[in-house]
């Protein structure tokens, strides 16, 4: 008698998704190193908040899910945004966010990423979703960053600048 | 004598990974939709191409890929590009692309996502590179359509309107 098992190989493993997000993470540090000081906490367009705010919520949404994912410890969204006066300060709290993502990495086990939870207390999400989505913000307040360095005259870096 | 496989459970299956890409482009078509006819096509900032156009890369981007990795015929990025002169013509295209990326995405096997190919004949990229490279460049012009629509005085969706 034979059993036969059939598995599906992965399509994207979570070693694999670590290198997409950090790479995702490195090419929007230039962005906020190619800010002039002053636009980073004051320029917008329409209405819409400086680039240093959107940043503080980038950290706030990495930094803050990663610790609650381990923890279990839930902070409100609000408490997880770092103070920064200056883009020296946005640096360093992101610097500190890319060891919270790989320390906390190692301890999420595969099989977590399909558990729910109560992020910040306020969105029930699985944990590749909350993953999926932390990326996918970064990537479209980002994107809004490219503009206001357009407007502001200065040329971002390219696209698929991950290293 | 008993044999122990290691089996690590996927953090994300194809099928997840297609409802993901779906729903962001659900989304970006309400973007379009919402734009002013003239705006679509003449608004810009800072020198930026208009939505129109970014929404042409993205439909080549989309339906490009996946008829090369489905066909294995190489075509130019450029001979993607749909020819659009109105907003209807632009959603005919992303609907057709809809449907385009349903289709292949049945004809694409699991085993298939880290084959290398030369995308539109000048990127060495695997299935799964290309796939997360048209989704996070989607979200990226996406988030600059909605600086173009705050500048023009207009609330774009939410960003969780996916469905």
């Amino acid at each position: 008698m034979s059993t036969t098992i059939s598995i599906e190989r992965p399509i994207l493993t979570k070693d694999e998704l670590l290198v997409a997000w950090q790479g995702h993470r490195k090419l929007t540090r230039r962005v906020i190193e190619i800010f002039p000081e002053k636009d980073l906490f004051n320029f917008s367009i329409g209405g819409m908040r400086p680039f240093a705010e959107l940043c503080r919520e980038i950290i706030a949404v990495a930094a803050g899910s990663m610790q609650q994912i381990v923890t279990g410890n839930i902070r409100p969204l609000e408490e997880c945004m770092p103070e920064v006066q200056e883009k020296a300060d946005i640096l360093e709290s992101w610097d500190q966010t890319t060891d919270i993502i790989n320390t906390s990495w190692s301890q999420i086990q595969p099989e977590r990423f399909r558990e729910e939870i109560s992020l910040f207390g306020a969105y029930n999400m699985s944990v590749i979703g909350i993953i999926q989505y932390a990326i996918d913000n970064e990537i479209h307040h980002r994107g809004q960053g490219y503009v206001y360095l357009r407007a502001l005259g200065i040329e971002p870096p390219f696209f698929w600048e991950r290293f």
